[in-house]
């Protein structure tokens, strides 16, 4: 399954953080590639960049003007594409649908997504119908994709390396 | 059983999203309460008390000077703590250990975290061994300690429903 996220909408200075967990948890659960809208941020980009030097692996992130460009562009690629909104239908009923496809683009919105997002959307899907955070809804459903993989020892191959441990910081550096 | 967080080091205006998003991702993942220190944050109590007057249910969220009194409290009232760090156990190799206490503080950190807290948590979790957030963090761990059941449909009798929707937004407000 090859899965891509794309962030809509980020503004300076209020999303930094917020897209920042986003790509952060995109790479780390599983996703190969982030794809963003709004306002362009090369600090977003260096930052990721910067996470992939140190902490192994390779995480495009791209910036891209049209939303509905880089969406239909996806479709035309065989994506599926999965909208993450409190208004969807519910992860576990609209899963095994998903699971079924090969290549997804999760797409997480900002403050206010355009009516013609839920129209493009293979799935408008909810991750409880509660207000709570894009982060954790983009978690939540890369954890389902992932089958709890994610969570299991994986190595990034990055030249700083975490042994788990009980009570302390175990880190291993190379270079 | 019963869910608390903790969250550490909350400073402003820094922190003032992300802690919004862990005192949410709380609320709709099924912790009953929340503290956290660093600075006092009258606006993030303030849109916590007014999600749950729109959207139902009690989520008190209280501002604690002391990190060390407040884990001790919780110790004395028989919690047990789950500390996340990128640095601790993984979460699947200590869940079944945590899943057999009744009461659970789950501390979620900030930037630097102080060595005393790894010594005063009974558990230290990792979810993944790579940088990413504890806004995903808290919601894969309160996941895996409710089964999965936030994310089945849950009444959280609030003014504002939404009945989930293929398509579009569907949203009952009563008053």
């Amino acid at each position: 399954m090859q899965i891509e996220v794309l962030r809509l909408g980020h503004r300076l200075p209020r999303d930094e953080r917020i897209s920042t967990h986003v790509a952060l948890v995109a790479r780390a659960f599983g996703a190969s590639a982030m794809a963003y809208t709004g306002q362009h941020d090369a600090g977003l980009e260096e930052s990721i960049r910067r996470i992939c030097g140190n902490w192994g692996g390779e995480f495009p992130i791209t910036y891209e003007k049209s939303v509905t460009a880089v969406i239909k562009k996806h479709k035309r690629d065989g994506f599926t594409i999965v909208h993450l909104t409190m208004y969807g239908l519910a992860l576990p009923d609209v899963l095994p649908a998903i699971k079924s496809r090969g290549k997804i683009l999760v797409v997480v919105g900002s403050e206010q997504v355009p009516r013609e997002i839920y129209e493009l959307a293979d799935f408008n899907v909810s991750i409880t119908n509660q207000p709570h955070s894009e982060v954790a809804a983009l978690a939540m459903t890369l954890d389902r994709l992932m089958e709890g993989k994610e969570l299991e020892p994986h190595d990034f191959g990055g030249r700083i390396r975490i042994v788990p441990s009980a009570r302390g910081k175990d880190v291993v550096e190379t270079r």
